[in-house]
């Protein structure tokens, strides 16, 4: 299989005029006027046009790091979205896991599954802007962030057939730096960075926000948490999942149990706008508010473990970021004495000794019964988005 | 956006019983057995579970590198393929692009977007099998070339939504070794591997043959080729087409007008078994199976270039490696006044000055009529795979 070379030959044999000049500009251009960055900084690199792409050598003492994201119409966004806000999302979907591991961007591929109507001799202006579109917002993010795209594949749909997106991203973290899910160690304060509950309000509102489109990775964030942050991971599958994830590989690693304490109420200093605007109509209770926020999927911010006495340290680098970071919890061992009376929200399926588990506390630091702690987030095999 | 634990979860949530220890089986567990190959050959290395995987660093002077390829249901396989060879095939295309480069694999991630029948609670056996036989068929690929599966996403379709898979594979090769598509040099000779013509006698019989559900990726071929072969490209959007974009690059970092002067009975020696049957049968003239194999997509066999003086080195190279390797045509520089009367084959579409073209030339050595000479291959955009 080919790399664009493909698209540009398909796309020439159906009409050798504009449709060419468009691949063009939508992906040799731009490579060859950004030069191709870090990723092909060197006599030896190549970009588009090969088999595949080679990249420069990494400096010594560099580790990669890898990921790939799947994006599928009807299920992670729907066919009335704006282009250039899908291309972009496409993107920082894969630097939001990049960011988590504290990652560097390095390079990533595009795989597009798209209708043939898009780029056939008879596609409107309007369809051919589509994809102008989606490829401007996803080279404007990848010239930001440094992850220069080398290389793809694009295969042609039927009109009724769902489009889907996969792009693949290489980062880097100097060697053993990585910020892993499975660090957290007892005594260490949990922290969410930015503010939660986009995707639920969408959710509510069956409309989708400028936030929700354009997330942001959270790439600098992640980059200073190296050696300062025990563990992190990206809340894209909902805060209260991710923190059953943190907990349950941590547990495990530590060989010992483990509970995160989560203060739910502390979530209500970082609700979305739009959340936290149905608090002050009044919609919402507060404890409502957070609830969702916990619970909300599609959300791109970080949430991470860092020594108490690195409180100080994380607060100066929101301010230095000027990002919020907001302490939510606290990790916490379990004594065995203690367990059976932990509420476990950590997910019943994952068969995992020793436990490590989540506790929504309310104000009063006492357990929440569970139908009023967060529940798990988002869920791709669920019967909606 | 996670990694497995994507699946895991939101499979357990449908059930927490026997679908669990499927994912667990199919992905996690051949990573804890394996080992993690070279991949995750590094104490400070991590594999499947975390927002990413993070890789050993590489030795010194070594080059990644990176490709990607979508296989989509009922563009580039049927749905009632064995769901094996389906894997396999899925891991074989992008090792192909990798074998091009003269790369040795290191890494992959797998995009799945399934049916949501497949995992559900009211999946069938032969649906949980379905899953579980693709996810082998790949994995005995990976443990085969050392490309270990470190990651991947999966989205749940509707039961009438077309599956897709994409993959993106990782590969490694020494500094400035890579071989390229753009390295012809006048005088070379062109070979090709292998057989010939599966493609397009599946076409032909509307279906699929064991070669072709089982494409196997040169990629020993690949590594010895570096430091002996100019070029190389893989032949899967057909042979023809390949020529021209070898051609194409060349001619353009020459800055020198190229034809490939291809003699197209050559290719009777390495006619795929169904082809060679037809010609036996006297269904097809030897000059119409070579057509057909030359036109033949779907096809993972390599094309590359040697200066004339490898000849008997190529040759030896074959031997040693059990794999025909058949001369089929030579480099020619072309001078101005010759250039009008070359039969341009090259990709009209392509822009480039200077030109380089493909020139396919009768048992006389003569330039065949356009009607006799093969046509472009693979066409991902046209009406029908």
């Amino acid at each position: 299989m080919g790399y664009w070379i493909d698209l540009r030959r398909c796309v020439g044999r159906m009409n050798s005029g504009p449709e060419f000049d468009l691949i063009e500009r939508l992906f040799a251009e731009p490579l060859r006027r950004s030069g191709g960055g870090r990723a092909l900084a060197h006599a030896q690199a190549l970009g588009i046009g090969d088999d595949a792409a080679v990249l420069a050598p990494l400096p010594p003492g560099q580790q990669m790091v890898f990921a790939s994201d799947l994006l599928v119409e009807g299920r992670h966004y729907f066919p009335e979205v704006d282009p250039k806000s899908l291309g972009h999302k496409l993107l920082a979907v894969n630097c939001s896991d990049l960011a988590a591991m504290g990652a560097e961007p390095l390079a990533c591929t595009l795989s597009m599954a798209i209708r043939r109507s898009r780029v056939g001799p008879n596609a409107s202006a309007q369809d051919r802007n589509w994809l102008v579109q989606l490829a401007q917002g996803l080279q404007d993010l990848a010239a930001q962030t440094g992850c220069t795209l080398v290389g793809g594949d694009t295969v042609g749909l039927d009109d009724d057939q769902p489009e889907s997106f996969s792009i693949a991203v290489i980062g880097t973290v100097p060697l053993g730096q990585a910020i892993r899910r499975d660090g957290l160690q007892p005594g260490d304060q949990i922290w969410i960075s930015g503010q939660l509950g986009d995707g639920a309000w969408a959710v509510r509102h069956r409309v989708a926000n400028q936030r929700l489109n354009w997330p942001e990775p959270r790439l600098a964030l992640g980059q200073a948490l190296r050696g300062l942050a025990h563990a992190a991971i990206d809340v894209s599958d909902g805060l209260s999942s991710e923190l059953a994830h943190l907990a349950a590989a941590s547990a495990r690693r530590l060989g010992q149990r483990l509970a995160l304490h989560m203060e739910l109420l502390s979530l209500a200093v970082c609700l979305s706008p739009g959340l936290a605007e149905q608090v002050q109509r009044g919609e919402l209770s507060v404890e409502q508010a957070c609830r969702l926020a916990a619970s909300s999927g599609d959300e791109y911010e970080l949430c991470f473990a860092a020594p108490t006495a690195a409180r100080d340290q994380v607060l100066e680098l929101g301010q230095a970021l000027g990002l919020a970071l907001t302490p939510i919890g606290w990790v916490e061992p379990v004594r065995t004495d203690h367990a059976s009376q932990q509420i476990q929200t950590t997910n019943s399926i994952e068969p995992i000794t020793p436990v490590g588990s989540v506790v929504w506390l309310d104000d009063q630091q006492k357990p929440l019964p569970p139908d009023r702690a967060p529940v798990a987030g988002f869920d791709h095999f669920g019967e909606s988005a």
